[in-house]
């Protein structure tokens, strides 16, 4: 009881978010841990290693070209610029808070991709003769997934943490990220090209576990800066359009040379587009007068490129990717209309950037259209060699059934549900620690605890300068003057 | 004449800008009519199919990198940015318009390029053996090529149509764009990989057309609100950035493999370098006190990439590209500096973001200079083979002469001027009707009847409240505050 | 005597920023002369000539997908988007000179380029055959680095010259970059693929040099408008994440294919990721509550990238590249800290963007980090061909060994400062002449000199009206209102 009782005293200090001690030391240990880390397990896989030339020769491989960097580096350079600039912008549309979402957003990454390169190739990379991770493009790819995972998650409590608290939950979401994709992947043998599932539907739980287990009660006294101002909101459509654009090479980026890729981008195209419409219709719709909201348009039309994520390397048809975007543009619009005012309420869950409708719903979505298509394959639509090839039947599971796969891809989904959920309690529950360094409850959604802000012009309200002294009855002799400071 | 009076009435009403039933129901039909379309029509294409290994085999392809996706998709992802970044981020130069400027330029480029795969589907790659569309790469850059032409006229009528009238001009748009498309380079056989003609020529003209059908006498009661403000500028210069450094991905997209997409690209790289020094010397010869203006620097500086569109793969020469881009940057600032007034005082043609001097303009030089470049062109410096290359010169056009293959150039050329003028024409006759919810003309420019604005601060002039009641003889014992809204 | 009395009584006149003769005559004159100097020299090379299917079949070249466009052209246009979106938004931060540092960055980078492919061709592409520089896709990459030189040295003096002062900079820069190229390329067969010496090092020290040629004493004249505002930061941290993005493309983009360039991404996606670690932790550690300063995370985030520039093609390993970044991190945020204000105080060294943090130091580093990694490399790590590709130990170089190739890279980074500091004591020399344009003391970091700028709602302060002649005994019935201009 008393243990219970002074850890909720501490909870209950004032807060102070001074993080002039405990920031550096996190980056500072953390990245010297990555350094000693990476001396002693990653090198070069086959493709990037000066030995390539003999590799060449030894495999009969005609050109250079048959590299994987050039199969995968232009979507790389996409997906990079999703990770950075689409996830980084897209949580600029606050008021007072751009410098810490770009910011932060390029904190988390920069350290969580190195943390993914070593976690992910322990479970996928590991050479067993020499016990090395060998990395190339594709790892640097995954890598990037990796992280989108955490900044997923990173949306939902935009505004309401300490950078400390963020690397944090970093550290631990590359775990958890880690081993809940080699269970689904490897053990379960489902397939998610382009992480509806694995990534999605995991970081939005995770990311809305923790938002629950962070519930500030009062945090309507940072209303004032839980807003947009109209520039701010053009910033953001900066970060949807990239990730927009550029999801066709995200979902294809890891999918099989050829028509894998080629199939996969097409798909993503296509869902996209449909979902841009219905939540334009949606948006016009729901509001009064027929006026769009911004809030929509910036995050609901991408929920098409995350449902699709699981199926876009299937034969999953033009027509059924329509289907899909337009699916999730209404239910993902409806949800930031419903939805999260409800989760608020009577949840307790404070989903900043609404990543529930974005990523967590959409990405169950895109788990079950991934059952169900991976179910329905045939061999009059796949070819028999297809098939082989699109499910990786192969070794342990050459004579799989597509409906038994379907069944394995479910059973993914809830696999990434319980990692995202549990993990997101687990987590929250460390960063409730009073030691973070994270904001009181009228001070939220604010870049000034941890940026040394501009003296900005024109966001200082004007004063009224009066000079009561040389005031008499006739005020138009007074000096009535009212300066800008 | 009843019919006409009553008529003249009709669109003599007050104007009503909510859209909340139109808006959604436009949307929500057409996307479900391309879904059932996309469902009867369009497939994959060997080259993304799940049957490409067996295709591969069939063939003797040796290698996946010989997938079309491998040689496209760089290129397509660079057009896709300029599409949606590039044409969306130019036009938020404005100071209120910034969100209708991207927002509706995402709307409708979305719808445009599945109306876009259907239209060009039918008439280049249907299947007469099972009667279906086949999609690849290829495709997906055309349809965004296809939605060039409408957000080019989208520039001319910008801030003054309402999305329901922008959904109509862009049905109407691809329509038309895809008959051009096929007439020019199916029937007349000319060539035109970036588009000087079949895009920017027939985009052009198409919305200027519109914008005079459109005529406002009294479009000076907005002018509070068709300028710039300092960010708005800022802003506008990333769509700029993108539109001009991806150009060569744009002109060089659909070539042919090889040399044809490498001297495409560098065709476009040296044309658009030149066009920004002259761009710049005639807006600094022409100001006061030789100051720049931030719209030439935004448009000017792009019309030598619209002009070599057409000659880009031709042996245009290093220093061909450069005089294009010189003369364009030319003319096409003094087209913004004399012509745009010209036209809106005495053509009655107001065209926001001018245009006619960075696509109509310089789409006709593109015509021109193809027409010019491919009459000219000979064994010795093409090569036999590849002059056949180049010009396509096979099947029944396979003894054409070069110089006849100039006067197809021009005939295209025509053919694309009289779509624009023509479908314009008719467009705005429809977009005339007084159903589509535009805009007064005191209310143009404006993102306010459209869109759910945020409560700027920085933008509500702040109000002096005074409180009369406490006032006596002595201002100073008042109670004088001023707050801010 | 005489004569020296007068030049500085000449450079003592009232500055005149009118360039409205000036800045079109050379922007006329220049591109004349590129034409006519491309017109005599400039031609495709094979793989973008029509010949090209002749060539092919000529090497026995199996497929179009051979083409060196198809190895480059992806990083070329990454590289592209860092010359003119990642300089030009980098140097956005200023509050009233986002202007003139994303325009001029524009219209130097576009001359530079084209003075580039000539100065470049002229040293490593001419033909001599038939006299003639045959360009590329390569060559457009080499020309887009030569500018990024001029663009460092810019950075130095942002603000403060007018742009014809920038176009006399960018046409020396090119001159004595490219005779640098060849000496520490050809000459002396130093390794650099990134450019950390012949880019970085040069263009730092050649902007620093000028700067200091040019300093102004009285600019603290100037010091209102020397600092950023908000969303001025925000727009920075669009060109921070475009140069970080893509800065594995940059150091890949002219290494040798395969593995070359894999290898080279793969370093410097490491190295950068590091390097925002430390940059964070002293930021945060050396301000006053352990905020954090945008200056530091827009600018020394990647100075990484910079420091990996020479070694990045080489097996500087995984954990390699992080010690680098890690150093770099530090070293350049502690460079904003202590070194800029210092070298302004003491050395007279007016570094408006801290290049010396963000490129020289960095470049110095890189070279000497790649002078050891060269000393130390063998073949158990290389394996014997491995060896002679990396480092091109052919024909004259035939049985170089590595650790004199260690002394020649040094001997590269010599010469490289040697360059800048004494071409830009050259440079500097010519721009004070007093015909340039530059702006006053007190009129620096603005864009009014050149611009014609919008008039700005926003940041015009609002002015109290007071009706002063209706005013009687009770303030009440006064008209009071304010309006804001």
């Amino acid at each position: 009881m008393g243990a219970v009782q002074s850890f909720r005293e501490m909870c209950d200090r004032p807060k102070n978010t001074n993080v002039r001690l405990s920031l550096p030391a996190v980056c500072f240990v953390w990245q010297t841990a990555m350094i000693i880390l990476f001396g002693v397990f990653i090198r070069y896989n086959e493709e990037a290693d000066a030995h390539w030339v003999e590799y060449k020769k030894e495999k009969n491989i005609a050109s250079d070209i048959e590299n994987d960097f050039y199969f995968r580096y232009p979507s790389f350079q996409d997906v990079h610029v999703m990770i950075f600039v689409g996830f980084g912008f897209l949580m600029t549309f606050l008021k007072r808070y751009s410098f810490g979402a770009v910011g932060f957003n390029f904190l988390i990454a920069a350290f969580g991709l190195q943390w993914a390169l070593l976690m992910q190739g322990w479970f996928h990379s590991l050479d067993y003769t020499d016990g090395k991770i060998k990395i190339g493009v594709e790892s640097l790819i995954n890598a990037d997934f990796c992280v989108a995972g955490c900044l997923i998650a990173y949306g939902a409590v935009l505004g309401k943490v300490s950078p400390v608290q963020l690397m944090v939950l970093t550290l631990f979401g590359i775990t958890l990220f880690a081993v809940e994709e080699y269970i689904i992947l490897d053990l379960i043998h489902a397939r998610d090209a382009g992480g509806s599932m694995v990534i999605h539907t995991f970081g939005g739980y995770y990311g809305l576990s923790i938002s629950w287990m962070l519930y500030r009660p009062n945090l309507d006294q940072s209303s004032r800066l839980q807003g947009s101002v109209y520039h701010s909101d053009v910033f953001a459509m900066i970060g949807t359009l990239f990730l927009w654009m550029f999801w066709p090479s995200f979902n294809s980026a890891i999918t099989d040379h050829g028509d894998g890729q080629h199939r996969a981008a097409i798909n993503t195209y296509l869902a996209l587009a449909s979902t841009v419409l219905t939540t334009v219709a949606i948006s016009s719709l729901f509001q009064k007068h027929g006026k769009l909201d911004m809030v929509h348009i910036q995050n609901s039309t991408l929920a098409g490129g995350v449902a699709v994520g699981t199926a876009a390397e299937f034969m999953l048809m033009p027509y059924g990717s329509l289907i899909v975007g337009f699916c999730c543009g209404i239910i993902s619009t409806l949800g930031y209309i419903y939805l999260t005012p409800f989760m608020e309420k009577y949840l307790k869950i404070q989903d900043t950037c609404g990543i529930h409708n974005l990523h967590a719903m959409p990405g169950v979505i895109g788990g079950i259209v991934g059952a169900i298509t991976a179910a329905a394959a045939s061999e009059s639509v796949y070819g028999a060699e297809g098939l082989i090839n699109t499910f990786d039947f192969e070794g342990e599971y050459k004579n799989m059934a597509p409906t038994k796969q379907g069944g394995h891809q479910a059973a993914g989904l809830c696999v990434a549900i319980c990692f995202g959920v549990g993990g997101g309690i687990l987590v929250g529950f460390i960063l409730r620690l009073p030691i973070w360094g994270d904001a009181a409850d009228d001070n939220c959604f604010d870049d000034e605890p941890y940026w040394e802000l501009p003296e900005d012009e024109e966001s200082v309200p004007p004063v009224l300068q009066y000079n009561n002294h040389a005031i008499n009855k006739d005020v138009a002799e007074s000096n009535f003057t009212m300066e800008q400071n």
